[in-house]
């Protein structure tokens, strides 16, 4: 087999089996396989697509690469889920307490991805304590005993999707289908749950910035999933505005407690349980997604999800007090307010400006290894239907980097589109993929 | 300026200005921009395609990645040729001496292509005593003297098209219309002539397939060409068989030297006649196409160009008693002969299946570096529109590796079609743009 010949069967459209996709993969990672011919691979591929039959050759390829979580040793059912990103997206803080406070067990493995805003990781560390580069061992040993484990993706697994990723990166292939599918459900398969649920986030401040292209991307993601043995559904979720009213490290921690006990903004409460739902569904826990809701949002009233958090939180090492007393998080030294320019209705509040306002404050890296503070971000205290007066606050923005501080205040005032009449409600949830 | 915004806006179908075009090319010679970088961006090309701007940007910043030939010292008009190749294209052994003969100067660089047959310097150089290793000093001092040089590449002109076209070879980016016209327009601008006549081949045996795919070159080289500020023609010439009855080194040498002498097959005459024709139009030294072809049938039948040729040869360090007595060209020990399976009409002769057997018999290197067997090759006894008898030689194979000499003679007896009625006579200039 030839690299290029494999090369130009996918650049004039043919359907590569599943030994070539696996020899390509297997050779790149061991570098046999130089980058520039995977470079132009993946450039064939963003232009020619992927069949099913080769994106589950190419996931099952990528978790081959590497180690997979053996999960096996751990009594009752395991669960995981994904999200494509957004901004404010506390999902995970969330949820990894409140399936293991169900019964299930959940070991989520996350990232501390670049970006505007921190990854679930970066939010987690910033409680102080708190420990994520937990061993393969450590893990396990975790899951058995609290139930819940958040911890940073190893180096062993899926080391295909790490290489891969960084080329697609510098080579402009990220935006595929096929290999955005691939990497994902890579990870998850090597991830070791039996169920998983997956957020695509769909709008402004999300990767799928129109329905239509999220749906096909949560298709793709639940049809090649099933496919690899494994339970999958998925929600599309609205990301025009910030979920909830936090984005940020600490202030999403912040947040998440909140939603642990019962309280918080009521969009991130209905997410949470949405995805929940559809994992007590899948497992055969609920009979329908409204009774698993039903189930879950008891879990938070009555304490039990956040119980189960204080316990996570120690296990890693954290400050319990800084749970249960959230002031003691870490905090901006400087808090400024951003005021409402006129009267009338949130029309708009557009994420992605947020998300990179929150960069500019401190709260994102935009290269590997550089500290972020954990205090920064941007707090929102008003949202999309919301009435306000000239001269009302509408964002508190948390300063951990001065230097961009006029620039990020003048983002988050433009994010916000005030007009005369309220916007039409819209649904948070978009659609069920199951 | 990033690499990855640049291959992304390519991806996306946007048109990049010249700067971005020049920083990519210049990055890319200097070692700045990657190989992977470069191949995604390459791939995005082949899929989205340049106008004509963008190539004609490419071109120049190809060009300006090395030295330029100066011929200004030269007194007389400068011409040159490129044909996209083909089997048995001969053509430039002839066209050489020809043009010097008729008062032109023609300094040819050529190479030593991988492929199924040697470049042209690989059939000069079976002429005994042959160097086409000159510094490009030696080239002008040559060019002024004899008006006439057949040399190698020198690593010096264009060095970003050898690493382009390196890189090109292994990440299945060849066969995009802007990057085969930049290369060979940037070798050509680099090549310092006046007009530049080129020759796209089509058919099977031909880079170009189809009619449609060769006019579209064409006219993208002749435009792209004419905006760099030189004089350039294009013919559009039929490669389905073989362009004479000689495909090797040696053999297509002593072809050459009939078609010198006046004689020799009618087809090649006919296209050499038809580019140099074309010259002269492009430089003034003749009113049309046909007064053009008369000028020059009468230098071949004279003898003129055949005595350019043996000073051709001389100055190069050849033995001219090679030129004046063919049969002391390297001759083949082991000749067999392919006889006609059945009597009829030859059809067809598959270009690339002789193409492939010549390469089997020992005359073409499939890696770089690889000696060839400048005796090897194929002589063919009849041609498309023959009538053949079951038993008549078709073909006499000159053998240099015996080890693939079943299988070359089998893809020889193949590449004859025989029916039973004579095919309709098809053109061998197929379209003309100037």
């Amino acid at each position: 087999m030839r690299a290029v010949d494999l090369i130009e069967k996918k650049r004039d459209g043919g359907e590569l089996t599943p030994a070539e996709i696996r020899w390509l993969v297997q050779g790149y990672v061991a570098g046999r396989i130089p980058d520039y011919q995977m470079a132009a691979f993946l450039m064939a591929v963003y232009f020619r697509g992927m069949s099913e039959a080769e994106t589950v050759a190419l996931t099952q390829s990528m978790v081959e690469s590497g180690e997979r979580m053996d999960l096996s040793a751990i009594p009752g059912v395991k669960v995981d889920k994904h999200s494509t990103g957004g901004v404010g997206d506390t999902v995970t803080l969330v949820l990894v307490p409140l399936m293991a406070a169900s019964g299930l067990v959940m070991a989520k493995l996350s990232g501390r991805a670049l970006g505007h805003t921190g990854g679930t990781i970066d939010k987690f560390e910033s409680i102080p304590g708190v420990r994520t580069e937990l061993s393969l061992g450590e893990i396990v040993e975790q899951a058995k005993r609290v139930g819940a484990v958040i911890a940073d993706h190893t180096a062993e697994l899926v080391p295909a999707d790490r290489l891969l990723y960084e080329l697609r990166d510098v080579t402009g292939t990220v935006p595929s289908l096929p290999l955005i599918a691939a990497s994902v459900l890579s990870k998850k398969i090597a991830g070791g749950a039996d169920a998983i649920v997956l957020d695509v986030k769909c709008g402004d401040g999300a990767f799928m910035r129109t329905l239509p292209e999220a749906r096909r991307l949560a298709e793709t993601l639940v049809r090649v999933g099933n496919r690899l043995g494994k339970k999958f559904a998925a929600l599309v979720t609205a990301m025009d505005q910030p979920l909830g009213r936090m984005a940020g490290n600490a202030l999403e921690v912040r947040q998440a407690i909140e939603v642990l006990r019962g309280e918080g903004p009521k969009d991130l409460r209905e997410v949470v349980l949405a995805l929940g739902a559809e994992l007590l569904v899948l497992v055969g826990e609920a009979s329908s997604p409204k009774e698993g809701q039903e189930k879950l949002a008891r879990l938070l009233d009555e304490g039990k999800a956040f119980a189960k958090f204080r316990e996570l939180v120690a296990a890693q090492g954290g400050d319990v007090r800084a749970v249960e007393e959230p002031e003691r998080l870490p905090r901006a030294a400087q808090v400024v307010e951003v005021l409402a320019p006129q009267s009338g209705y949130v029309q708009a509040l557009r994420a992605r400006a947020i998300g990179l306002a929150c960069g500019l404050l401190g709260a994102g890296r935009e290269v590997k290894g550089q500290r972020i503070d954990p205090a920064a971000g941007v707090e929102l205290l008003a949202k999309v239907g919301d009435a306000v007066e000239r001269g009302q606050p509408l964002a508190r923005l948390h300063v951990g980097r001065p230097d961009h501080l006029p620039e990020a205040r003048k983002m988050v005032e433009e994010a916000f589109v005030i007009g005369a009449t309220p916007p039409a409600p819209s649904p948070l949830i978009l659609d069920r993929i199951v």
